[in-house]
């Protein structure tokens, strides 16, 4: 299933979405008389059997408890996380490579994944502005990433077993003030202001979605491609990047793990291209589809 | 006023110590037949006429709402912040000296805060365990710190307007794994694992604490003083800090904000003395008072 959370009468709802058309969880469950859980984060808390009555939900709903997709105003698929998201950084080769570079650092590939995190007030959806303070910062980057969410309590996971704890997936933009990135030295400060955090457009469970590996993350930016790589070139695949995190570490059900970028930010780029007033990014992981906002400079 | 939160028949309550005796905060309330919020995150989000509602029910309590302060059960005054703790590393001039040291790499001080942050799954109250996973690290350390918690939303806070935004002050202990720290590279994964931030004993309201500089940071394991020294060899007082933070980025009502351990930690003594199984720590600042937890092996 593709989830989604809408704004429906400015109230965020629980939707699926099949071809072109939303379905309000809500209303389906009221009218068939049924139980489902009508938020997201409540519906990753209540387990597979709540997630299988929500498929049979969609499978009987009535037209009247649908509605376009075109006209349904997307937010991000757990708007107010439960807790900060937490990141991978430097996870593709040809990034890493691209980094060092640009910083002029000796290339060292990382033993172990790096984990920082972004507050959840950095959150917001599709077609959400992405804030750009030039007061604050004139080197303003994306990273497309693959992000998967976590479906269930877990601690020192297993390799083997770590897959069984992703209730889906999703796209994040881990946008990025490089130069305060920078200055601050631990990456938190330039990863972590508002609406540096785009994710969506929905969550792919992880039934449909199937493996994680071979994806296609691409972003654009005013329709140029600038990042095009696949989640086969991963250091650290999910399975290890879950194992890995929870060490020792409680992951809990909502929490969402982004798992690096590839090759391709402005960082890298010579002259470097940073994002300006008006640019629409897309950042697009084959399987869930196309995270679209746009750059609006602040006063 | 000094406010807790205490487990009440295994639920968290709501309460204010005075002296050696703890009010019951709900009971209070229901006797008095006024509406207080009943939980510290509650209380905070409600803002300063709330407080005052609250410090005059302190004042009229009936005595069988009052409880000894020895008989009860603290939990962390925030059991389970809204999101994840927000730190500063390195803010104390002989620290930073001493990590540099013990690292072997050049003296370098940091020009603005820099922030990390620890997951809220990591927070655990007054003399709760502090687990020691010999499976994951030999190298656990402790570091007292000073933090505050946030009591209005701000963005872009000036310097000069930061101390209205405080809420009040407690004790913050950022446990660290330091090979974890080292081989992660960025400070998460080392600072993040559970039971790793131990807060409290309570929260001393930003009125009654008063000025937070020139207060005496030490830490005790066992009854050895491993670090002494004062708030005032903060290189980011709190005002910087909050403001620094504030900068492009929304605080809210209960985020904790660590400000930063001063010297003494194991990682600086030669030889390392790392945190053992039954070690007691205890982690205090002048006008708080003492936060104390036990190491604890674990299989």
């Amino acid at each position: 299933m593709r989830l989604v959370t809408y704004s429906r009468s400015g109230t965020p709802a629980l939707g699926v979405v099949v071809d072109d058309r939303v379905l309000d969880v809500a209303a389906a469950a009221a009218q068939a008389g049924i139980v489902v859980p009508a938020a997201m984060q409540d519906l990753i808390e209540a387990g597979a059997e709540a997630l299988d009555r929500l498929a049979a939900l969609v499978a009987s709903a009535a037209a009247a408890c649908w509605q376009p997709l075109a006209e349904t105003a997307l937010l991000a698929p757990i708007p107010r996380p439960k807790k900060n998201v937490f990141c991978v950084g430097r996870n593709y080769k040809a990034h890493i490579e691209e980094g060092a570079r640009a910083r002029g650092v000796p290339l060292v590939f990382p033993t172990v994944p790096e984990f920082f995190s972004k507050p959840s007030t950095a959150v917001v959806g599709p077609d959400a502005d992405i804030r750009l303070d030039t007061r604050l910062t004139d080197q303003l980057d994306y990273e497309v990433e693959l992000a998967l969410v976590i479906g269930k309590t877990c601690r020192d996971i297993p390799v083997a077993e770590a897959m069984s704890a992703v209730f889906g997936y999703t796209v994040l933009n881990d946008v990025t003030a490089r130069d305060l990135q920078k200055r601050h030295h631990q990456w938190f400060k330039g990863k972590g202001l508002d609406t540096y955090c785009p994710v969506g457009p929905w969550i792919v469970t992880a039934d449909a979605f199937g493996d994680p590996s071979g994806r296609r993350v691409t972003l654009r930016v005013n329709g140029e491609t600038r990042q095009d790589s696949s989640t086969s070139d991963l250091l650290f695949d999910v399975a290890t990047i879950v194992s890995v995190l929870s060490q020792g570490l409680t992951l809990e059900p909502g929490d969402i793990v982004a798992t690096g970028t590839p090759a391709g930010v402005a960082l890298g780029m010579t002259p470097q291209r940073w994002l300006v007033d008006g640019d629409i990014v897309e950042a697009e992981v084959g399987g869930v589809g196309i995270l679209r906002n746009q750059v609006r400079a602040v006063a």
